[in-house]
């Protein structure tokens, strides 16, 4: 439990360092963790839970990743929804800590046994689950584009290096996505690492859930890689008004949050950024 | 179709551009499109062809996708199992070529309708489909720890310029992830783009199946990201015996290589990498 990274002999091999005489040496390198969890959803009583997801996910907050997966997948809507979640024993000798339990609140909706509502996950998937086109998009509860927020741009631009300071996995591995929760004036609230960019952010919901603290309105989501489908609409989900991205977007994250009245910044670096949704958000 | 970048209105922010008296200016930016591919599969003859997986993709080479997807997760293992693969016509209108129809070849087995094996796959998802954590491995049909592919450094180093410098999307965008198949001689065989860089090696692969080349033995698969379980997984199934990463590879990803006898080369860049399993196939 919580490995979030680990060490392993590797042969470093520089070109460059031929002058030297040793162009290549083994030594020890840290990386990151990655570990199937299977996430097994069931009624209250003594009833077996069935299992419902596999993410390929970096170990440590496997409770908030479980529940932050059924909030943004629309399974529950708040804490309330969740009877009780806990790490389990699953089938293994020795226990791996691979295998997430919840029970849900008595009279929560079961998620169907369709086989096309059957959710697979892996390290940067999000829209599992729907086996037809129609069904990629959840509906959140709530109404982001009526949220007043504003962010200074100044505000926003210092946010990554400010992500990156917080993770620590980063450093040693260079392999872990990170998405942090900011308030208004730039203050980090809570940050999550994972081999997952997917999963990064449901840790971040599923502790807000747990923290009762849904939905986010008057925050900004940062995540460090690139904004696609899945995580805007992971963001508008949560209540999230205001996501912003280190790298890309895609076309359809970009047409979401426009639908979703959910502020999408991408490019976020070097003092400058795109906003491709939605800009009245951020004041310059 | 083929439609694998866009344009779209944004605004533009540059904290250092305020001495020129424009901190935001409106422009148009190419952006990476993304849209769900539904694959749909089922035996030949008049029957209804079964939804199997939905995936989040950049439109193009969608053909290669689906059979490479149905390769790398062990349900074919030739272009003789495919009867015939298309674009249809899906249920919207306009069409939007967003459906894949792939009919088996007689007697090739249907994949289970068992629930927990019915597959959903998203832009960086390739471990779906299973719904317990033994079930995460396929297996190869392809033995690479016996493929006698040497490659020199020198050779290798090179290889993430020329994989970046074919990649005609990301120049546009930076938001598409590359997957190259290149020669023992550092010869660019195929290169394809995606948003998913798992769908980006299912092109590479499946574009293989059709050619008939696999397996993929003596050859270097070379993608622009992170090294994932997933796509770890991926090259072993289509017999690469050399998967080279720019980035950071997991812990799993490192293990399955291990036990694949498959040589795993990440951090390729600066003419340096570091070799995290069989490293005798890397020549200094």
């Amino acid at each position: 439990m919580g490995r979030a990274t680990d060490r392993r002999g590797v042969l470093r091999v520089d070109l460059d360092a031929a002058a030297t005489g040793r162009t290549s040496v083994r030594r020890q390198d840290s990386l990151a963790v990655e570990e199937p969890l299977e996430i097994r959803v069931g009624p209250p009583g003594p009833g077996r839970r069935r299992p419902l997801a596999v993410t390929m996910r970096t170990p440590g907050d496997d409770l908030d990743l479980a529940i932050g997966f059924l909030l943004t997948e629309g399974l529950v809507r708040s804490a309330d929804d969740v009877h009780t979640a806990q790490l389990c024993a699953g089938a293994e000798t020795p226990n791996t800590y691979n295998v997430v339990d919840v029970v849900l609140s008595p009279g929560v909706p079961e998620p169907a046994a369709d086989p096309t509502r059957n959710f697979h996950t892996t390290s940067a998937c999000g829209v599992c689950g729907k086996a037809s086109i129609d069904a990629v998009r959840t509906r959140s509860l709530f109404a982001v584009g009526d949220d007043p927020l504003t962010v200074p741009a100044a505000v926003l631009v210092e946010l990554p290096q400010r992500l990156r300071a917080a993770q620590r996995g980063f450093d040693r591995t260079g392999g872990l996505h990170a998405a942090g929760l900011f308030t208004a004036d730039g203050e980090l609230v809570v940050l999550r690492e994972d081999v997952g960019r997917h999963n990064a952010v449901d840790k971040v919901v599923g502790w807000a859930v747990r923290e009762r603290r849904l939905p986010l309105a008057g925050h900004v989501l940062l995540v460090s890689g690139r904004a696609s489908f899945e995580l805007t609409q992971k963001a508008w989900m949560a209540g999230v008004p205001l996501l912003a991205a280190v790298s890309a977007p895609s076309t359809l994250a970009a047409e979401l949050a426009e639908e979703a009245g959910l502020t999408l910044v991408g490019f976020l670096r070097d003092r400058a950024m795109n906003v491709y949704a939605h800009p009245r958000r951020v004041t310059t």
